[in-house]
Formats: structure tokens, sequence, C-alpha cells
């Protein structure tokens, strides 16, 4: 058995040191994002880094008041953009833009950096104060910094498969 | 500038030699894949692994009939289990996992596999033949062997994001 190690090292951290990530940091977690594979290579997503205290603070008001999302110096916001001229144009464009948060999951575990993401807002309430549009879908808020805590990995189910 | 290597070097593969994938590394990609963040840990996915003659046929037909997807060894088909009690319960399920699927391709990667993800097909129609019910959604279904063919990276918009 030899699982990636930023698969098997990655958690989701929810405390954070004082510590700054770089624009330049930043700028290799989006790169990242962007080589996710996607339908019809349409990359249906935007990003948003948040790094004012003010929009931290209205993000984390409107994410279940989660307080210590304020500790991290970065949030990064994933927003899924539905350009399929198709029904299941959201369901698509929701599967896309998970794949890039993945990317910046596990890049940012290589880079030494703890992410959590979290999801627990209305998406009307979100797009709202991001000025966005309800073809919009925020699949994400990926909250970006030094751990400052090391839990242990949470249950899983066994890894079971079918096979026909 | 330092990407996660399977990152960076994992392509959507879809030419195959016909070196089967053996159970153990089969093990492997299903580890990864339920190591995912999911929302609440619920891990709202199953697995099918399928490598019979007549069931890759079935699906290759359904999934527009790629014919060179029938070159692979096995398909993995990763089912969102929609098992939350919320309107928005199929988004985050498709969200899910889509997590445990990228886990999935970058574990392949890292193993010396090759995959692509593959999803041109009707949920019903999919769902029908596998014995699937419309609470769960065929987020992706996932061909796994070795490449013969090493293709350039395909084209990918600029890494860009806003700030705010």
């Amino acid at each position: 058995m030899d699982i990636l190690p930023e698969i098997l090292n990655r958690r989701s951290i929810r405390k954070y040191k004082s510590t700054s990530v770089t624009d330049e940091q930043i700028s290799d977690l989006i790169l990242a994002a962007s080589l996710a594979p996607s339908g019809s290579n349409k990359q249906p997503w935007d990003f948003i880094v948040v790094k004012s205290k003010e929009m931290k603070e209205k993000i984390c008001e409107l994410d279940h008041n989660q307080k210590w999302m304020l500790q991290a110096p970065v949030f990064i916001v994933c927003v899924g953009k539905s350009t399929y001229r198709k029904d299941d144009s959201m369901e698509r464009t929701i599967r896309d833009s998970a794949i890039a948060i993945t990317h910046i999951l596990l890049q940012a575990q290589h880079m030494g950096l703890a992410t959590c993401w979290t999801g627990w807002y209305e998406q009307d309430e979100m797009r709202n104060i991001l000025g966005l549009t309800d073809k919009d879908y925020v699949t994400g808020i990926i909250i970006v910094g030094y751990a400052d805590e090391n839990p242990n990995a949470r249950p899983r189910r066994k890894a079971t498969y079918t096979e026909i």
C-alpha cells in the first residue's frame, strides 16, 4: 500500500496560526486548481481570494458563524460558473469545481499549508454578499493557513466496492 | 513553483494497453477515495468496479459509445448516494463524490496508472443498467489502465483570481 502522502496526511484543520500566506503561495494553489480536469475542458470555475478582515467577517457570519475561520489569513472562495446549455448544467458545474477545489486541498498539503473546506451557508445569502448571480454556485469556501493543531484522521467507512 | 507532480502530470488518457490492473491496485484506489473529505463526514459514495466484458460494453454504449473505453481493463463507477435530508442533498452528494473521484485520479497517477473521467451519459439510463435509484447519482465512470499514449496537457484558462 502506497497512498499518495498528500491524500493520506491531509486533515480538515480548524485551528490556525496567525502566520500569513504569500501571494506566491496563493498563485500556486490557483494554478493547481486550474489543472483540474473538467467536462469538455470547460473549466467552469472562478476564485475569489479573501484577505480583508471585513469580508472575512461577513463570510464567516453566513458560514454558520464558525469563529475559528477568522484565525486563518486567507479564504479562497471557489465559484462554479454554470456555462453549459443543458438541463444538468449546475450538476456538472458543481462536479467540476469540486475537482478544482480538491486540487487546492492537496496542493496546499504539498506546500505545508493547512486547509478546511467549508460549506455551511445558504447559496443565496453567500451569492448576495459576493455579488454573484443564480448561475453561480459557491462550491466551497476554503480556509487556508498554517495548522495550529494536529488532529487524528476522522473515522472512515470501510473502503469497499462491488464488482460486476 | 512546486506543483504536486500527480496534479501536474495527470492527463485524461483515451488509449490504453491491454495490461491488467490488479485487485491490490484497485483496493488502493478505493482506499484513497475513502480518505476524501465530505460534508459532515457523510462519505456519500459507493464504488462499482467493472471488469466483465459484457458490463463494460453496456456501459460504453450508454457513455456515448466511446469505443476507446473498451481497451482499458477496468472501469470504476462512482455513485453518489444522496443521504442528506435537505433540499440541496443532491448538490452536496455530487460535490462530495467528485472529491472522492479526484482522489482516485491522483492516486492512480501516483501508482503509474492512467485514467479518464467520463460522464457522457444520461443519468436515468446509467442508473437503470446499474440497478440504482433516483437518489443515486453516477458522478463519474473512471476508466483505469496503463496509458498507450502520452498527450500534451490540454489548454487551460489563465490561472487568475480576484482579491477582496
